[in-house]
């Protein structure tokens, strides 16, 4: 038996994407690697699950390496469930997802396919991080990142997470490693998009839109993740799975709902 | 100009549900109703949003009644999207989204359309509630519920929500109104599924699988949501959309990932 810890890698960018690819180069420093991930894209797809349809799963062989790679026809976090229910032998030590081409930082959180994986992963128990890097292209530059990756990997490893608690890390684009100041512990800042729907017609005169928007933030925060990022701060937002808002129980209690 | 409240009305399970037509009745005694619901089933698409298609809108008359609505092809974040930047002439004064086919209570709020919808409401600003009940079937019985709903709906709309915060409101399954005991604010319990993967073949011989699995409820705190549902009572959980564990940063902070 290895005594490496056992880490499930994953993705929201599909599994042939350069970012997961640069995961999983990371991961193989560190532990024993099995990938499961998306066979093709699924950003956007927030805390979706598979539950009116099949799910596929099949053995991939996509770089060389020690990793074993399964691809899902399924959403981040169904891939998250079938690793740790149907492929692998055991709950693996760690799951971590990304890194994916685009911010997941501020509101983003909430519709990130990359970060439900992490949190899926968290539900069970497993510690989990998800990675970003602030570039959409699908040839941005991961390099620079990996050292920090690493750093955080194992900190989390031998310190373990909070209970209940997943993080999201989010990378400034930078062009070379000495551009990045290091490694901020953060809040979500309060951001949202605002969107644009582009209106068009199909060539048969019906209305169609594509969903475009920009992002705002509204908070001037330097303890936020917006603030470390714009800095060239890598930015580490402990992120958790009860939505309860505490403190707003005892505001409500007093509306007397019941009289 | 009416007076009366402007109010948007989506859901996940499709715009023709059971649920919905109930909560639209509902609304239609206390506001303008304007209905922005998906074409089509959407249950489990989380925060799901359309990124990588085209989104399709086209309006609807399904019931008579003074509400104006709606189809989309899109999730129910898109739906509240489009509704508040396309479709509306001014910001409404509420969202409710339901009411839903089935529980959204503890860690269901997580994969659940209709608080995803509620959700991106409340990232609007618009003060937001998700109905569900308890029971999954296409004909379950939502008449009980209506005169809670709307007692609800009026606290919210009279008293306001706090800032960033939105109503998950879940309904035991009764045969009639009398066997509920009343409204409880609770917190999100901690539980969570534990899926099984019924693994099939295909007539050509690959394998696909099947999502299913049992909810498992952890907590047997007395102020949590399912042990109000399990005990007849409405559960009223206020959530967040800031996933930040502010409570956990300073232990962060303390593994010096800088040094």
């Amino acid at each position: 038996m290895s005594k490496k810890p056992l880490i499930l890698v994953t993705n929201d960018d599909g599994i042939t994407a350069p970012g997961i690819r640069t995961l999983i180069r990371v991961m193989n420093t560190i532990g024993d690697v099995v990938v499961v991930a998306p066979d093709n894209p699924q950003s956007g797809m927030g805390h979706a699950i598979t539950i009116n349809n099949t799910l596929r799963c099949r053995q991939e062989h996509i770089d060389d390496g020690p990793q074993i790679e399964f691809s899902t026809s399924g959403t981040p976090a169904d891939c998250v469930k079938l690793a740790v229910r149907e492929i692998m032998d055991r709950t693996p030590d760690l799951c971590v997802s990304g890194i994916n081409h685009g911010s997941n930082s501020s509101i983003n959180v909430i519709y990130s396919g990359t970060m439900s994986a992490a949190v899926e992963a968290g539900i069970e128990g497993i510690p989990a991080i998800g990675f970003s890097l602030l570039d959409y292209k699908w040839d941005a530059k991961f390099e620079a990142l990996e050292d920090y990756i690493k750093t955080i990997t194992l900190n989390v490893l031998n310190k373990g997470l909070p209970n209940d608690i997943v993080l999201n890390v989010n990378c400034p684009k930078v062009s070379s490693k000495a551009e990045i100041k290091g490694i901020k512990i953060c809040r979500q800042a309060r951001g949202n998009w605002v969107e644009e729907f582009d209106k068009r017609q199909t060539p048969s005169g019906e209305d169609y839109y594509w969903l475009t928007g920009k992002f705002v933030n509204f908070d001037h925060g330097e303890d936020t993740d917006e603030w470390a990022l714009a800095n060239n701060y890598i930015s580490v937002v402990p992120v958790q799975f009860d939505l309860t808002a505490h403190h707003c129980i005892q505001q409500l209690n007093s509306w007397k709902l019941n009289d």
